[in-house]
Order: structure tokens, then sequence, then C-alpha cells
């Protein structure tokens, strides 16, 4: 096969036949296709010697810089759309009405250890200038339509000032953030905060590379949800307030219109002036409707 | 368009086009690539999320382990063969006879400070189970053809036992290093070893890339070269021993045809069995070979 480029034509065969006979078929696969990739950016862009350390350089940042409470190579493949492209291609369904909830990212924020709480409870703990909202819902089977009772709907969010709670000195722990257990009508209720845009940490080299992108930080508006049952698929998902201004330029990319939500005004309420219904549609466990 | 994946076909577009005005022209000429090829090799390997975590803590880990004497980073690029390609790119010159002398990486084990030699020296301090040689050659003007005096001739090589000095508190500061000014004849000459194969550090993340792919280690025994000059262009080679067994399968891809020397048996010298005639052709710093 001829080259279409001035370089060794050998090359990039070479190194990928260098692979021995005890790797794993799947990790051929990936660095064959990784390796191909990279060498065909590298020659398709004359990148030189210069321009390959500086992001050597960055790579090593992120890594210095992450750790327990935050991890700045997931926030790099961020800000470029790998973790939502890998999202879509982990759990690819259909996003139409019939289709189970979509899925969106983790995000850095979760904690394994959320508070659980009671139905009708409040997240929220010294927020002032934020709009309340009661948020409910009912989880069902997405093949039978039934509820599913003793459903667990984990939802976490940032404060106003844009932070999560463990970012956040000054928020007490576990604040706009806990575990609920659906009733026997697969139902769940509490109040929480209208989300708020905040901007993704731009002080490493993800910010580095926003900046030198042209691109701001932020992050729509949104509240993250993972739902679990023994007999279903666990769903992670995150969603997004519809009058958000950064709805089409999420600087991580995980906005899907079947995600984008209404906070409507709710009357007769002390508690709440908006209120946001969310059902979610989970696929039995045994299903096989993604193909993984 | 259509698209040849079952994803949403504007996804990558929209991550592309995020890119703000401001965007560098050769910035955004990089990071639209290496988007479109990340994507690219996410897709067509349907890259999963646990997948993709995997390569981001290997990322993390490689900045984690980076120092001033250390560039994990750079070594996962090197066993991807990523170094030698950009080297190629950026000091693209026909390896022909006709030719100036061929480029190879810098590799992480360069000192900017390295110790000045007299012509005659030796660089060798504590290594008893080395083959003792005479290298020695010339620079010349690679246009006119004719001797460089007052260049210099920087050399580095790892001990036998496969460590730099820098690596190695056992070995003297220097040891193995020197820094050698062509006389009037664009002549240099000095003792060193016969340099024998070693392994790249193997305990972090390039090590484990490395056995996942079932891969050694090694680098065929080489001897590293900067030559430079006022008013020429700095050359960075390296130069190969024909006879090592791992000169076809170099773990970091750098050895190329012309970079292979023979040692050749050397009489009546009480310090040295063995000689190696090195000649360094340089190019002028106002010529414009390679495009750059």
């Amino acid at each position: 096969m001829a080259a279409d480029h001035p370089y060794d034509p050998t090359f990039t065969d070479r190194v990928v036949n260098a692979m021995g006979p005890k790797t794993s078929p799947r990790l051929r696969q990936l660095m064959s296709g990784l390796i191909r990739h990279i060498h065909d950016f590298a020659r398709e862009n004359e990148l030189t010697v210069d321009e390959w350390m500086a992001g050597v350089q960055m790579i090593n940042w992120a890594g210095r810089m992450s750790d327990e409470k935050r991890n700045e190579g997931q926030l790099l493949c961020d800000v470029i759309g790998l973790e939502s492209l890998v999202d879509e291609i982990t759990y690819k369904v259909a996003a139409d009405a019939d289709a189970p909830t979509a899925t969106a990212i983790l995000g850095p924020f979760f904690r394994a250890d959320t508070i659980a709480r009671q139905n009708g409870d409040c997240l929220v703990t010294g927020v002032d200038d934020c709009e309340m909202t009661f948020m409910h819902g009912q989880v069902v089977d997405f093949t039978t339509k039934k509820p599913i009772p003793g459903a667990f709907v984990e939802v976490w969010q940032a404060s106003t000032n844009g932070l999560y709670e463990q970012q956040d000195p000054d928020q007490v722990e576990h604040n706009l953030r806990g575990k609920f257990r659906t009733d026997e009508n697969g139902r769940y209720w509490f109040y929480c905060i209208r989300p708020t845009p905040y901007p993704v940490p731009d002080d490493g080299p993800a910010g580095k590379l926003l900046e030198l992108m042209d691109r701001h930080p932020f992050r729509p508006a949104h509240i993250h949800i993972l739902a679990t049952h023994d007999k279903y698929k666990p769903l992670v998902t995150q969603i997004f307030d519809r009058k958000d201004q950064y709805l089409t330029n999420d600087s991580v990319f995980a906005v899907k219109d079947s995600l984008i939500v209404d906070f409507v005004p709710r009357k007769d309420d002390p508690k709440a002036s908006l209120e946001l219904e969310y059902n979610v549609k989970l696929v039995p466990a045994e299903a096989n409707t993604n193909g993984a």
C-alpha cells in the first residue's frame, strides 16, 4: 500500500505489530486503533516536537493535580467531549418517548456514601439566594410500565455559588445531596434548589485548554441522578433546566434533548415556589437493549 | 453527510465548532484533528466508560510519577512510537549518504549542564565489565563538506547496569557524559564504553502498558549525541550498535538504518580494545532543507 504522506510508510505497522502474542484481543484492538489514529493525527497535522512536548506537559500536569477529590485527567477528556461520547457508546438507547431514560455522565462529584433521606425531606441547608423546588416523580419498569417500589433515587447538585459540598468548606456535609427510596407506587419526592450554571474547575490543564480554545468553562444548570434497583440496570443521568443560557454550549457536552426539563410555578406550598416532575424508566437487569 | 456509525452524527462537529474566534489557527487545527481522531477511535472501537476510565487513570498515574528527573508522560508516548514519529516529522531529511545526519529522539536523560571535557579524555569511571572504545570523528558542513572547527559534540550513554548517572547513586556525577569541542580540523575524540542494551523504566504506566501489549522494555545499545555550533542547526541523534539484539525491536522505535554503526577492533591502544568512527554532517542555520 502506497503511503499518502512523506514519512516512513512502515512505521505505524511496526509499532502496532510489536505487540506480542499474549496481548489480550480487546487490548490489541484498542491499542492498534489508538496508535493508528494518534500517528495519523501527528502526520496529517505535521505535529512538531515542541507541540507534542506541550501536550505531554499538559498530561503530566493533569496527573499531578488529581487526587481523591479531583480527577483532572477526566476533566481534560470531558472538555473534548470524550466522556459524553463513551457514555453514549456504552449506554446507547434511542432518545424518544418510548425509550428508557437517557444517560449522561456521572461527573467527578458523585459520592458513593450519599446520605439516605426520607421522601419529603429537604436537601438544602444555608442557601439563601435560591429558588426552592419541589421535585418528584415515579420510577417505572421500561418494559411493563409498572411502578418500581423500593428503587433508590440518588440526586446531587451544586449550590448557587457553583460548588458541590465536597468542594466547599462553607457547606454542611451532604448538603444538596441525598438518597431516596421509592414508595409502594414507585414514587419519590423532596425539596431541592433550582440549579444554577457553574464553571468546571478552570485552574488546571482543562481550564488552560478551554482558554486556548476560546471556550467558556460553564455547565448548564443541572441535577445529577443515579437510579438503582437490584432487578434493574443502574441509570446515571443529569437533567437540565430548559431556560438555561448554556443549554446549547455545555462545556462538557452532556446535554441531550430528552434530558431537558421544565421548572413550573408551584402554588400553595410555603416551602417551594417551583415544581419539577421527573419520571425514570429503568431497564430490567436481564434485558439486553443496548447490545452490551 | 450521513454518518457511518449509529451515534449522534452532529456530536463531533459540535465539539470542534465550540472553539471560539480567538483560538489561534494552529491550535484550532491541532485540536480539531485530535478531537476528530479521538472520537473516531472511540466510535470505531465502541470504547466503553470503564475502558476510557482505565486510560484516564493511566494518564493521571503518569503525571503523579513525573518530576525533574523523570517524564513518564513522555515515556508513555515513546512506547507507542509518538516521540520518534514527531522527531521524523520535525526534522525530516532523506536518510541517504548524501543527506545531513539523521535525527533521533533526545530522550529523558539529557543534561543541559553536561561537563566540558578535552579531546582524548575518558568518560568512564568505575565501570569494570565494559568494552572500552575509542570514539572519534569529524563534524563537517553538509553543504560545503568542509570541517567545522569549534563545534560542540555532547555525548551521553548508560552504564553496563542500564542506568544513566543521574539514575544511579553509585555512579560519579557526569559519568559517561561529556561535551567536546572540535579542533581546527573539525575533529573530536575520546574514550567511552561500548554501550549495552537496557530497559526503559518499567515501574510506571509505560511499563504496565508494555506488559499489557506483551512487549519487552529494552532499548538497543546506543550513544546519544547532540552536536551544536552557532552557525548550524543543532543535531540531536543516537547511534546504535549493529550487533545489538534489539536493533529491530527498540521499545521506543528510534532506530534508523543510517544511525547504525560498527564497533571495530582497535590495536596497540592499551586504553581501548574497540574503535568507533562517527562523522556528523550539520546543516547551516540559514538553510531550509526540511521546510521548517
